[in-house]
C-alpha cells in the first residue's frame, strides 16, 4: 500500500442502497489500495452512509449494533469505577465556554453556534457543545462544598459536535457519539489513580473486546487536551501504517475548579480547589475496529464485539427441512448465549448470502445442505482465516463457543504481530525519514522533548508524537532530530 | 388544590446543593400545592436541576436512573414490533425541513437555528432537529426501491431541541431525550397496524412498568401531528386535574413518501408510494410519573421502574454488626434481582437516612437495629402506604418479591380509582365550564367534531380535546356546545 491509501473525506456522495437484489459484492481490495476498501466497505455492509448533511454520516442498524455492543461493555467497567450516568445540555451558553482560557483556545475554531431560537436572535449564542467541560463543572460549583460530596463522578453518554473540515466515516466527523466521564476528587493522587483506571478500561475494550493491540502512553504538552494537566492516550497502529488516537483520559489538575469555583471543605474545615478528571471514548474506535481486521472479502469482526456471531445458511431456502434444521441449531446455540442468525432470505441466492456473510464479518458460517440433515458432523467457515472446520453435531454448542474464544484470541494475536512488525526504533533522522515515506508505521526513537523539535520533525515527516509508554524506562540517549541529550525514547507516527 | 397549583416554569433559579449535610427535607407539601411540591421535590431528590441554559434541564443520576429503567424496557418492546437501532444527524438542512408543507409549519416557530460553524458563517442554516422525519426519510428515498427492501422500521434514542418560551421540568423543556421510531410499509393497513402495535407498546410502558392508568385514543384533526395522516396517544391525567399526553403514535399515510419521494416497486412490478408511521416517547412521561403517585413525603416509585426497590438502614452506622447484617440481606436480595441499596453513609443521622429513603420514593425499607439481629421476623415499611409489614426472615428474598409486586399492582389500582373519581360525563356546557373552573378532571362528551366548536370550548374553558378512544361505539348524542347532532363522546381536558 502507499501512502495515499488512507480513508477518504466523507463529503456528501451518491449513497449505497438497501437493496436486497442479488448481484456482485463490488468491494475494491484492501491489500491494493485500503482507502477505497474503507469506504466501500462501510457502505456495503451498512454499517454507515452519508447524510444530506456535509460532514456527518448516518449510523445503520448493523454500524449502530457495534456501538451498541462497545457501549454495553464499557458502560459496565464505568460503573464499577464509581462513574453514574446522567444527562447535561446540548447547548453552552459562549459565556461559560470561555471561562477556561486554554480550553476555549483549543474548541473556538470548531465550534457550531446557535445564534437564532424560537425565531428570534438570541441575546447570547449557544454553542453546541464539543465536550461538556465547561456545563458540567458549572453545576459542580453549585452542587460540591464538602469532602463529603466527593468524589463525584458523573458519565454522559450523548453526541457531540466538533466542526472538521476533511471528514472520514467514524474517523473524524462533524458529529459523533461517545462518553464522557468527568469525575472530581479531594487529592491530585486520587484524581490520578481514576484517569489510569479509565485508561486501563479503554485499553480492555480495545484489546479484549475489539482485538485492537493498543499503546498506553503518556501525550506531550503540544498534543494534550484544551485545558489539561496531562493527557493519557491509548494508540493504535493501522494497517496503513498511521496511528489512530482511540481513547484519552486527562488529569485535569486544579485547571478548572479555579476557573469555575469548585471548592470544598476538607477534613480538617480548610477549604480547597478540587482535583478532575474527563475521559472520552468514541465511535471513532469503530472506524479502527473494521480497519485492523478487515481483508478482501469484507468485514471482519471479533467474535466478542460481533453483533452476529454465526450466520446459519441453508442451501436452499425452498427446502423447509434445511431451514428448520438451521433454526433447530440456532435455538441451541441461544441457549449457550451465543448471538446467530438463520439467514432464509428468500430470492436471494446461496452465493449471494454467502457472500453477504463474508462482507459483515460474521467469525462463523454453517452452511446446511440435505447432506448435513444426518450428518454427525458439521462444516463450520471460520470468517477469519477462511478456512473450514468440523464440529460434532452432539456436542455442537460447546464447539461453537470454543471455537469463538480461540477466534477472539489469535485475531488479537495475529494483530499484535502486524503492530510489531511495523514498529521500528530508529537512532538517526535519516533513517527516521525513510521509514516515514516509505513504510510509515511506529517509530520509537529519543526525543529532546521540546516542542521545537517536536513541531520540525512533523514539519519534515508529518509524524507526530504519539505517546511516550506509562511505564518507558528513563535512559540515556541523544535526540533522534537535535542530537540534544535525551531521556526517554517516544512513539512517533503520522497518525488519522 | 386550585388551578395555580401547577408545576412553575423551568426558569434558571438557584439550584439545590448536593451537600449530604443533615438537615430538613425542606419540601413543601403536595396536598397543598402539587406546583410547589413537583420542583422540590425534583430539586430535594436530586432528580434534575437547572441549568445554566434558560429552558434546559441537568438530568441526575438518580433521574437519568429512571430514564435507563424506561429505555430498557422499551428498547425489548420495540425491537420486538421489529424496529431497529440507528443514529442519523442532529442537524438538518433548512431546505430539507421543508420539504413537507404543515411539518415545517408546525416546526417553524420552536426551531433552534445554526448559523454559523467552524467560525464561518454558513450559506445554508441547519437546524437543530426537532424531530427526525425529514432527515430520516430523505435517506429512506435512497435506500428502498423494492419491497423487498420493506418492511423498514428504525429507531433512535436521541435529544430533540424544540424553542419553548414557558418550561417546565420534564414537562415541556426546550432539549429533551426520547426515542423516534419511524417505519415504511407496503400497505396501509400494514403502517395502521403499527401504529396501533406501538401505541399498545407505550401503553403497556405506562400502565405496567409506571403504574400510570392512561387512555388510548385518537386526536383530533387539529391535535393531530403535524404532517400526520392521523395521530393516536395514550393521555393520563394529573392528580391536579390536568391531562398528560404521554406517548403519540402517528399514521404518516403517504403524506411524506410523496415529499421525499419514498417510491417501491411492488411485487406486480408497479411502482407505488410507501406507507409510514412515526412514533415517540420522551422524558416528558417522567413528570407524570412523578406527579401521579409523589406524596407529601416525597417521591413514591412502583417497584418495576424504582432504581432502588428495597433500602437497608442499619440504625447505626458505627456498629459493624448492624452493617454486616444489612449487607447480608442485601446479597440475598441481590440474588433474586432486587435492585438494592444498604445505607451506611457516616455522619448522617439515622433520622436523616429514612426521611432521605421516603424522599428518594423507594418502595421498601429496612431498619435493622441490635433487636433484628436475632429476630426471626423483620419489620418492612410500604413507601406507597406508610405502613410497617412483618416478613419472616427465613423466606426473606420470598416475602420482598410477593411485596413489590403487589405494591404495584395496589399503586396502579389506587391510581386508576383516582383517575375515575376527576372523570365526569357531562351534557350541557353550564356543568362542563363550572367543573373545568372548579375541578379540571376529564370531561366526557359529545363534540360536534368540528374545529370551530373546538377552538370555542378551548377559549372559553381552557379545556382542549385530548382523544376519543380507540374502541369508543358510535352513538348518537347532540355536542355539548353547539347542540349540532354528534356520534361518539370525546375526552376534554386542560393539558400541560
Amino acid at each position: 500500500m502507499t501512502k495515499t491509501d488512507s480513508p477518504q473525506p466523507l463529503a456528501n456522495k451518491t449513497s449505497t442502497t438497501n437493496s436486497q437484489q442479488p448481484g456482485k459484492k463490488q468491494i475494491r481490495k484492501k491489500s491494493e489500495n485500503m482507502s477505497e476498501w474503507y469506504t466501500d466497505v462501510i457502505l456495503k455492509a451498512k454499517i454507515a452512509d452519508y447524510s444530506p448533511v456535509r460532514g456527518s454520516m448516518v449510523l445503520r442498524p448493523y454500524g449502530f449494533a457495534i456501538w451498541e455492543r462497545i457501549r454495553e461493555e464499557l458502560d459496565k467497567k464505568l460503573a464499577q469505577l464509581g462513574c453514574q450516568n446522567s444527562y447535561f445540555p446540548l447547548f453552552i451558553p459562549m459565556s461559560l465556554l470561555e471561562k477556561e482560557k486554554s480550553h476555549v483556545e483549543g474548541f473556538s475554531p470548531e465550534l457550531a453556534v446557535v445564534t437564532h431560537g424560537g425565531g428570534q436572535e438570541l441575546e447570547e449564542p449557544l454553542v453546541v457543545r464539543p465536550t461538556s467541560e465547561t456545563i458540567m463543572y458549572e453545576m459542580y460549583s453549585r452542587w460540591i462544598h464538602s469532602y463529603r460530596d466527593l468524589p463525584l463522578c458523573l458519565n454522559q453518554w450523548n453526541n457531540v459536535v466538533r466542526w472538521e473540515k476533511r471528514t472520514q466515516f467514524f474517523l473524524r466527523s462533524m458529529e459523533f457519539l461517545w462518553q464522557e466521564a468527568h469525575t472530581v476528587h479531594e487529592s491530585h493522587q486520587e484524581a490520578q489513580q481514576m484517569v489510569l483506571s479509565a485508561l486501563d478500561a479503554y485499553a480492555e475494550i480495545a484489546q479484549d473486546l475489539l482485538a485492537i493491540p493498543v499503546l498506553k502512553g503518556v501525550k506531550s504538552e503540544s498534543e494534550k487536551f484544551a485545558g489539561a494537566f496531562q493527557t493519557v492516550t491509548i494508540e493504535a497502529l493501522m494497517p496503513d501504517g498511521k496511528a489512530l488516537q482511540s481513547g484519552t483520559s486527562h488529569d485535569l489538575g486544579q485547571n478548572f475548579s479555579r476557573a469555575f469555583n469548585i471548592v470544598f471543605q476538607d477534613q480538617q474545615g480548610e477549604n480547597q480547589f478540587a482535583w478532575q478528571t474527563s475521559f472520552g471514548l468514541s465511535t471513532r474506535i469503530m472506524g479502527g475496529l473494521i480497519m485492523t481486521h478487515g481483508d478482501d472479502q469484507g468485514l471482519v469482526f471479533p467474535p466478542q464485539v460481533a453483533p452476529i456471531q454465526v450466520s446459519l445458511l441453508p442451501v436452499r431456502t425452498d427446502d423447509y427441512r434445511l431451514v428448520e434444521y438451521c433454526k433447530l441449531l440456532k435455538s441451541r446455540l441461544e441457549k449457550k448465549g451465543v448471538r446467530c442468525e438463520v439467514d432464509d432470505r428468500e430470492k436471494l441466492s446461496f452465493g449471494y448470502r454467502l457472500n453477504d456473510a463474508e462482507l459483515r464479518g460474521i467469525p462463523l458460517r454453517v452452511e446446511i445442505g440435505p447432506k448435513e440433515l444426518n450428518a454427525a458432523e458439521i462444516q463450520i467457515a471460520v470468517r477469519h482465516l477462511h478456512e473450514k472446520r468440523k464440529l460434532a453435531v452432539a456436542t455442537f454448542e460447546e464447539g461453537v463457543e470454543k471455537l469463538l474464544a480461540w477466534i477472539q484470541q489469535d485475531m488479537f494475536t495475529k494483530a499484535k504481530e502486524r503492530v510489531k512488525s511495523m514498529t521500528y526504533e530508529v537512532d538517526n533522522f535519516e533513517d527516521f525519514k525513510r521509514i516515514m515515506k516509505e513504510n510509515r508505521g511506529l517509530i520509537k526513537a529519543y526525543w529532546d522533548e521540546t516542542p521545537e523539535t517536536e513541531a520540525k520533525i512533523k514539519e519534515i515527516t508529518k509524524a507526530t508524537t504519539r505517546c511516550v509508554l506509562l511505564d518507558e524506562p528513563e535512559s540515556e540517549g541523544l535526540c533522534v532530530y537535535s542530537g540534544q541529550p535525551a531521556k526517554r525514547r517516544w512513539y512517533f507516527a503520522q497518525a488519522y
